[in-house]
């Protein structure tokens, strides 16, 4: 079985998050984790899948909410939810962890909660104070909020270190 | 077609956030509206569906996780999903209006993104400053912030008017 | 908690499903059930609800597949899944018997297969010999196969009496 | 984006469809085909991704009900949908053409079902005449019945060519 990172983050997304979900891609790739992401062909899920693809070998899953919706070309296994926004919650039941680039959107808010909810643990990367202090608040020692991609891939290698 | 308000709020409840969903339920059904909740028989979702039922005529509908969990014996329609805390989502799709006593749960946080993410206005009763600025940051003029029970009842009905 | 049956059928009916159908619903309504439908304005969903709605103080709901289809007006309670034809297991979960009028459609069989999946009763009106064969074989003892909606009434309030 | 060729049957499943659903997950994965099933340690399921996994460099996808489902040792990726049957609809939503083996259980004859609904191609292994003749009048040119996986795999290479 694959360990699999999900990275989420609003379709429009400011700049800075996209580099940094484009990064994340890449570098959980070069661990040969999968990258997991809402699989549409904006903002950083794209991101996040293009970064992935960069490396040879590596894997992308895209959780759609329907047939629909426009793909991603950075993903190469398409799984169609046909359930909507509740997709949010089969992309976080299939993500080890899951990476959180921009809190600007609902979608992102609504993952990072029913992530929580689920007891997955939560790295916010490039967070506000506010944002972070709220998530911190809603779940506990699950969250973590760090400044850069490298910090959050650091973080998942010592989570993964711990439980072997 | 009924008018559904959807009532969210923690299974651990505060005292407070119960008593409020308690009245809620209460005034909502006063009006002949029907009070949705997630129909588990703890916090919030039990005390909003026995605000109703003490109406004579009175409608609750609970949108259940699944067949395992305990129903509010206040639930007069289960709804079982069966798809976990994705039943969020149905929960929120399916009320007019969403209001959330207290926002100590990362389900009820997800709820609130759902639906602010599908466009439905969101009421937040007794909501400390930081929940209130940071879903409003979120959600802008689909959300609101009150202090009781019968601010957000007005506050749905001057938003039918409107619609009417 | 109401009493809930599952009605379930084709969009595309045949004039006999229809109206068996409708007869369902009114005879449904008169026990004091509430009637589940897939809840669109068309063919068996529709005529059921329409035919509990010729009953004073009855109760129907709709289980929508999403927001952006058209409810029958005779629908009270419209629970929009957001899920697709995936809504199919909600209307089944969520019935504690189901009646299938015309097995012609793959949504009414998707509906039959999930019930029995899940351990629940099902009625079949009006089943060519060739369908009754087959989910019988499929679902053994949970699987009745009658002529008209009286006798499917009937089987149903004796199998409430026997689990009294 | 991969090809995926979702391989559904019972978990109680008899020898011959265990055998038939081992020699099509290797055939599948020799054709470079992605393996998608339910998942499960189980019957047709677990057979279809030990085929795949007797090929190198194959990929298996397990669309799983829940999160407390024992997963097959062969499935490279799990999808955790927590929503029960309703994950039948995912895994036919996903998969480019589904190959039933065995219609003896009715969770494998809502899958049938759905993908039908769903317009996607349905190859039927091994199955009787009364059921071949049950799902080709549901389903029409969307249904074809062999007897072998060799038959099946040269029917989805055929449909691939048709439609490049």
């Amino acid at each position: 079985m694959r360990y699999i990172v999900g990275v989420m983050g609003p379709a429009k997304a400011k700049s800075k998050d996209v580099e940094n979900a484009r990064l994340l891609g890449e570098l959980i790739a070069r661990r040969e984790w999968v990258v997991l992401t809402g699989g549409r062909d904006v903002g950083v899920m794209d991101a996040a899948s293009r970064g992935a693809k960069q490396v040879p070998r590596s894997l992308t899953v895209g959780i759609l909410p329907s047939a629909r919706d426009r793909v991603s070309k950075y993903v190469d296994l398409v799984i169609i939810t046909e359930m909507g926004n509740a997709r949010n919650n089969v992309s976080v039941m299939s993500s080890h962890v899951v990476v959180a680039c921009g809190l600007t959107g609902s979608g992102t808010v609504s993952e990072v909660a029913l992530a929580l909810k689920a007891g997955k643990p939560v790295v916010l990367v490039g967070a506000s104070p506010a944002e972070a202090k709220f998530f911190k608040k809603l779940g506990r020692h699950l969250v973590a909020a760090v400044e850069s991609p490298e910090e959050a891939i650091n973080l998942i290698m010592k989570r993964i270190e711990r439980s072997d």
